[in-house]
């Protein structure tokens, strides 16, 4: 890879940036943003070398692109990359609306398009949040199509692994309902409950009161509502039906508190626990390979 | 206060001996507790001036007694301390059973008992976790009875206050309710979410694409599984009502995203944001406070 092209200089983008300098100085970057001063933020702290005033210029610049933007924006940037040739990823969190899209411009998903999903972030979302070790012992996964090319494949494997990610390879969908457990569905509670409470209290005297717990919930609510709202809309299938589950365990667990069933009760929250403090070590263990 | 008596010596029993070690060393402090272990560990590391054998022991050493073990253990003694005529206090996070324990032992919360309730802890709960600096800058909730002796309720309010803590009074009542809503929810919303993420999966696999807001829910639910069963249940009827609007108001974030209307899901996500931005500028300013 002699240059890549990003499409989308926010913290992904830039984050992805950050690390390709650190490890691999004498790739160029370029890229397109409809921030002005995102893309002077990249030029004057070194994230990129040159931006690139429209696509057709990024295209002509780099030998693969990465799609860094909002999947909402994918519809009107996607049909100008018919014309590209190099290697195409993207980063976006739901993977089958973008494989639809691609389905409908080309009848299937291009060779040369490896879609990615890097499992790194926060609730910072501007390319000031960038940071060279976003990616450093986190999963990246990728979900090539059935017509793919091995080597886009690879090339793509490699950029995230020379960034310190672990790459696995999984279908769409089996991607998309993962994310709809482990993210979705999350970020989709926190809000809601959040909602719930500032609408339950007397000028909003509940949060006076919050403690951890509330407090680990609401940071997942700090983040940027138009984003979640369309990763909410573009899963609807998968992370429904992961809600609908949740909503039933949660009558379950008011029929046992309501039951006095306390042995059900203490049954389901040490169940809670012990796959809690499954999932504790294997953090512990990642980190220990990260380090 | 001469001589503090602490019935049960965990995490929170042994911070305010911790704390008040610090700010009043010439406070004497002894402890009852059912391990001999805690004990040992609170003599070795100047937690404790001394150990009473039995709860008589206790109450003839000591002129204030704070009771900081599970709720479900006050039934067996709350009896024996008829006989005590110093001040009593709790730190339960469940103020209405107390008090119900205490009006069927009393007839009345006795004038000298002053229930409190600290709004600090962790997901720690042995007296190694214990900290000097638990409870600053963080909220007491006293919930005093209306015949109480004003005396009473300054003693308490000074111990608390010279542990750094802000000292608030409302209603047994509201308390619960707050509590219910800040801390009592999200918990059980966490163990749920766990437990039915655990049950999901092919051998846990999603626990290897959790990235932060399944970290932040999971966090929660690595508490005490037995301590959390206990409050749920005696805390059941404002917890109920509380988690019975929260299962309404997911099924109409489901319904709004089953129908696609993005404006009234924006909207939704965006006030629940706003909500959060309020609650964390709160937490900036009691830091800045506390500092």
């Amino acid at each position: 890879m002699k240059c890549l092209g990003l499409i989308g200089l926010g913290m992904i983008g830039g984050s992805i940036a950050a690390g390709l300098k650190r490890v691999s100085p004498q790739t160029r970057i370029v890229a397109l943003d409809v921030s002005e001063d995102a893309l002077r933020y990249g030029l004057s702290e070194g994230l990129i070398d040159d931006i690139a005033p429209t696509i057709n210029d990024l295209m002509r610049m780099s030998d693969v692109i990465c799609l860094c933007v909002p999947i909402k924006q994918l519809p009107t940037l996607m049909p100008a990359l018919s014309a590209f040739s190099g290697v195409v990823t993207d980063v976006g969190s739901v993977k089958g609306p973008i494989v639809r899209l691609a389905e409908g411009l080309w009848g299937q998903l291009p060779a040369n398009w490896i879609p990615a999903h890097p499992i790194a972030g926060s609730e910072q979302h501007s390319v000031r949040a960038a940071r060279d070790d976003l990616f450093e012992a986190h999963k990246v996964i990728l979900t090539p199509g059935n017509d793919v090319q091995g080597s886009a494949v690879e090339l793509v494997s490699n950029l995230w692994q020379s960034l310190g990610a672990e790459v696995v390879v999984m279908s769409v969908a089996h991607h998309d309902d993962i994310l709809a457990q482990t993210s979705h569905l999350p970020h989709l509670l926190a809000y809601t409950l959040v909602d719930v409470l500032a609408g339950f209290g007397d000028e909003r005297e509940v949060f006076e009161y919050a403690a951890g717990g509330f407090r680990d919930f609401s940071r997942i609510a700090a983040s940027d509502p138009v984003m979640w709202h369309d990763i909410f809309l573009t899963n609807k299938g998968p992370l429904l039906d992961r809600l609908r589950t949740v909503i039933e365990a949660l009558e379950v667990t008011a029929t046992l508190i309501e039951e006095e069933s306390s042995e059900a009760l203490l049954e389901r929250l040490s169940r809670a626990k012990s796959a809690r403090d499954y999932f504790a070590d294997l953090q512990v263990q990642s980190a220990k390979k990260g380090a």
